[in-house]
């Protein structure tokens, strides 16, 4: 294997590739839907899962694991990690594709300890939580500028602002959802009361100042699950992301509410949503979120 | 009226902008349908409309015409062209998108000599040409590096390869196509013979060193839809599109195939699909194609 | 109205356009100055209105206002807000383009309470504040990295570096200015010289660490004409800009000295500058400022 | 000298550089004009002079000049070449722009036997030509898409669409103008009849396919100054320009029209125009005319 | 295998991945070879193999190969097509890289009937060569802009000017080069002689208007070893390239040689380099590659 | 002398230009190396001694120096800076390369206070450091990412992962390196033991936090070394870099790192690494890393 991340093939770091159908066992797999067809803004994040890849090469884990200066110690020695490739969304067929997604991800989870989705715009986390609708008690941690709990938009119940509404309706055993980041001009004030009166809690980039009491808000001892909408992060980190707002997150701030999410409870599935590869030409975008989704892994992992 | 291209509120060449809904008679209006969510390639087509209504600000239309300096002669002077804005569109409801382009299509067409509708990808085109079906013994004209016949494309029968099979099939009135421009390095067999069998031309872009002879292939004394897929033309000549292919046409061909196709018949209706803006950072294929459709008015005006 | 921002005509945030000539009535209105000409670095100002107006698709404003996540309020609701469109400007003949503005600017500012002006370079300020004129005790408020108080630069009296010693000249009635967020390797000391001898605020970049002491040099009861050069903010922040300085102002920094400013005055009038789309391939720069002008009215029209 | 075109400091084809008011001789003198503000389209051309420099490192001269293959022998041989650099051109006192670009012309043309000029938008050919005034029965060769020969556009005589007219009306000693490349959907016919009345030649585009015959038309033994408006090459060839005609001049037509202009004629000038680096942001269109102006210098000295 | 070319894992046209070192056998097997430092200019041609793996997938070939309309028939059905990864080279052990390149030719020469070599820049044909010592009487069509025969550029004997030199010294099977396309303004006279008392065959590009009397230099009934370098595209054709020389040739053309040379003779191995990815933002210059590669072995198996 | 940055011919801040080999003094000599082939990732740094010239230019320095607002005193009065040009590097010959490396940083280094080196890659500090053998007890401070003592790298002893290990083990009178900034997700271990067994002190990124201790750690009283890879910044602040690394240095804090470095010790000589132009479109980049050097003038200088 080499370091050289612009030679050899694609995998997730290097991960074995192996099919959905296959009979396999590892502790991490990872699962691509290049899906960017939820009314938004900037298409291309169809792109994503791919990009995410190619950037990922950097991070190719060794055997021996990643020697981490701070505390001089390994990481992730011997993690069994696996690519599963994208799932074949067709466009037109927007149920269909929803159907498709539910699946593959239900296959992926029978698999893996931790299933990690690279979306894919918001609207792909809708079809993914059905898969997790076996998970007694879920909560979900959903960092992101957005509240992405709105109930019909421009006509469709199914848009990248709708994803956690629908997952509310359709599954009994999500319990809880803790959106952290929000921020922007304007909001959904029917999503906002309806998000609300379920007792969901809506954590401001404003409280994040007091991140210490942004954490006590965590959920704790519960399956949960996390949505990483990449727009949580400030457009300086991120460029490259349909919807930007700015005075966002920090990367460190954002790895903090990762490492105390899964410190406290168990880690049950992780999507990465909305890189729109295209709108960042230094490929900087591409290469931090390969490097957060390592990271979480060293986190969950250790 | 300025002439500054950078100056100025847009609209397509300055043309006044007026609703659909309103009571207004003119001899051209401009529809855009910014959809580009057909399965396909590289996504983006959703800003053509804008793009060309900017680019169209260089040949905003002056009420004493063009001068043009080969024949001596002013053209389009006095034409009353309008700009009827874009249609809505959500995207996870396809076929609600497909009702509303139709409707859209039904009223524009209803109050002007000439419409022009802005897209989009080509999934456009069968909406639109539903709005066609009372057009006597209509004919396609459709300049296209691809035939756009397929039946069914990973699982969907709506894609952008498949508009003028969903047409055919729902249109008795739709007498023939012509497909001008085809090249790649395959073609999708059952498609071809679909057309085949139902008598359309498939004019090879090979075919087209002969121009009189294409020129001899098309129809006379027709109504005549004319479809302009953008990728016809060369990518060096027009960058700006999805599905590239190489060895294309050149602008001038073009032309003169819509020249000759206005000349002998009735052009009923037009699009122009699956213009990409952003992947031509300097504008210049957004500027060809507001020529383009420009130019096409002088040939139908005159 | 939709708000799908890459959908429909576009004008500011979606308002209504209006010719100056016509005899309405509103509480904002927005001009634009398409003009870059004076001397500098880096030009394609002359795209900023054109791109903020897009950019503003993201904030069309419901009649029913903004909801406010954070104070769970309406905002905005009922305003009246008219695009002015842009004024035709000649290059080279700058007096005349000079003239034009000014009278374009005094024709906005019979028309509404709070006239918006997109430029264009900073040398568009002068030319604005003539408009001015009659305003009791002018005091102005300029965010910017640079002074722009040379009298001549490269034998030019008017270029972008001296719009407000130019301003001071002819205006009696401009009492006094503060200019916020200063840095950078080298100033015109001459300049520093006349400013500081007219008592004007200059204030470092180095000062903005105690914000609160800042605040209190602004004016308080004044007539304030608001100057937000887009160098102000970090180039992390918003890269599109023809002169950038690092070490800049966040947008958090920014906004509260804009919504300090206009709480403590009564904003006369606002000018946004430099703002150079074409160096921000993303376009998120065109974005945020597209959000800054709307989140200044929610401070003040609330 | 290397010929590594990535290393070294900058200066035309690798050139001594001299400024204008040293007491030197050459054969080849080229000289800057950084200026793009006359009205137009997109700005730019103000980066040319350099861009066309750091470009023309590809094709430094080595004392023993450049080997041709297909004729097997060495050209420019010993060529005395200078770098004069960039005129210091205000801007928004355009009128002592125009007079130091004659000045520092009429400085270039008295030291060298051919005088480079590289813009700049093309309304530097009027001063440029003032400084030609006392040359015998001037000829002008304009390979330009656009005529140029406007009087008044948008409230200024003195745009890039004028700096003909404007020579005309000054230089007595100016005889003839021959137009090629001419194309485009519109004219300006006052201009055209000017053109015409003063017996210019003006021909069009399409024109060219009969090469033969447009060479006929071209002056002999004459004073030429040759004005290439890079706008004549096709936007396929050559995208890096304001205001972009399709379906232009080859650079081998564009070469061979050069070639013959200096065959049967002296050349006495030679401007190059309207290049916008940042439109292409491969930089081939700056390597383009970079090579454009070497081999135009092999066609004269040889 | 679905057809969505932004779909899934990457290899090259979706062909199965198998190391050097297991024991294949393949009609067609493909290598990369990420390697740019050789002496030029614009690096970034080792990102090559991996953009025309990604483009390739546009062109991925089902069990029953492409259909082809012009003829009506399939092609390339049941060709076994592998792709062998990359090479791992360091850089700054240069001798290393092309020991290493050797011994990986070797391997896939061992194992395929057509090995295909995804460079890079050009020095990596001197390596690959050497790979071919143990051919009979070898041949080489070269299709180049550039001679690359230089001895010494810069102090070193293995740039991308050389590999030709170099393979010529080294292999006594190495019998004749034609290279077809050369231009530009400048030769190395030394290359140019040694090249020609070789007995090679230089054709220019101006030799190409007669291409019948080109074709019919093309060795005959030999063992060819195609080298194809994309600089000998025109520009407009493919941006995508460190040292691009105008009036170049078409893909037609170039086609048409390689269907010539491939019908004359046995191919028995093929480069394609100097493609530098990030000269071409749309990525249009990769889709043409990776179809010229796909449409070559369209002509050898059939 | 101009202040405008797009005009005139370029040298580092408009510098005399010398050559190496003339009998010169100064007090500041700049020397580029245009040289990025070491094993990293993105290439192309190789362009950066000439952008961060071009950049240079808006820092013209004039002979009264820059006039500082924050102080209010001039600054770099009568300070002789010269640009000595760009070392010819061949590239398949590494050791040549880094013999003339060392050979011209010991010539430069003869003539002037300070050399400042513009790189290329990180691999050139090795070379560069055995020009200063002679430099009684020589320190390092390294601002970087990343840590750069990895023994062997893909089979290379001499990769931009090395400088630091190869100038330990050729320079005895190389005492001690400080290097800060570090992060990353993983390191080499072998390469920080034997930095730690050294002595070396190895400050992570996240020590900045308080930057007081830090500012302890540095050297007092030496010859110190400043070695500045541009990757130590935030990619936010700095994104043209080839590694990119999240969450760095803020350019304050860099300037506060170099200032009191400067300020305790005799800084002999300057490097500024990686910078990768093309990764950053707008050129910000370059225009930070040009003030950068500036500014560290103004604190040596004074």
């Amino acid at each position: 294997m080499t370091h050289l991340p612009f030679s050899g093939l694609i995998s997730f770091a290097r991960a074995p590739i192996l099919d959905l159908a296959a009979d396999f066992r590892a502790d991490v797999g990872v699962l691509g839907l290049p899906f960017d067809i939820a009314l938004g803004f900037r298409p291309g994040a169809r792109f994503a899962p791919r990009a995410i890849r190619e950037a990922s090469l950097r991070y190719a884990l060794p055997p021996e694991g990643f020697y981490d200066l701070r505390t001089g110690q390994r990481k992730l020695a011997g993690l069994q990690l696996v690519d599963a490739g994208d799932v074949i969304l067709p466009s037109l067929e927007p149920e269909l594709a929803r159907n498709r997604i539910t699946e593959a991800a239900q296959q992926l989870k029978s698999r893996v300890k931790l299933p990690i989705f690279l979306g894919g715009d918001h609207s792909v986390s809708y079809p993914l939580l059905r898969a997790f609708s076996d998970v007694k008690d879920l909560h979900i941690v959903q960092l992101d500028a957005h509240l992405d709990f709105t109930d019909v938009r421009n006509d469709t119940r199914f848009s990248n602002s709708s994803p956690f509404r629908r997952a509310c309706e359709d599954l009994p055993n999500l319990k809880h959802i803790t959106t952290i980041g929000l921020r922007g001009l304007r909001f959904d004030e029917e999503a906002v009361q309806a998000a609300k009166s379920r007792g969901h809690a809506l954590v401001g980039m404003w409280d994040c100042a007091d991140l210490e009491k942004v954490i006590q808000q965590l959920p704790e001892g519960k399956n949960v699950y996390l949505s990483f909408d990449v727009d949580v992060l400030d457009p300086a980190v991120l460029p490259a992301t349909s919807s930007p707002e700015v005075d966002g997150m920090s990367y460190a701030t954002a790895m903090t509410l990762i490492r105390e999410t899964v410190k406290r409870n168990t880690l049950v599935g992780l999507d990465v949503v909305e890189l729109t590869p295209a709108l960042d030409a230094s490929g900087n975008s591409n290469l931090l979120i390969a490097r957060l989704i390592m990271e979480t892994l060293t986190e969950v992992f250790s």
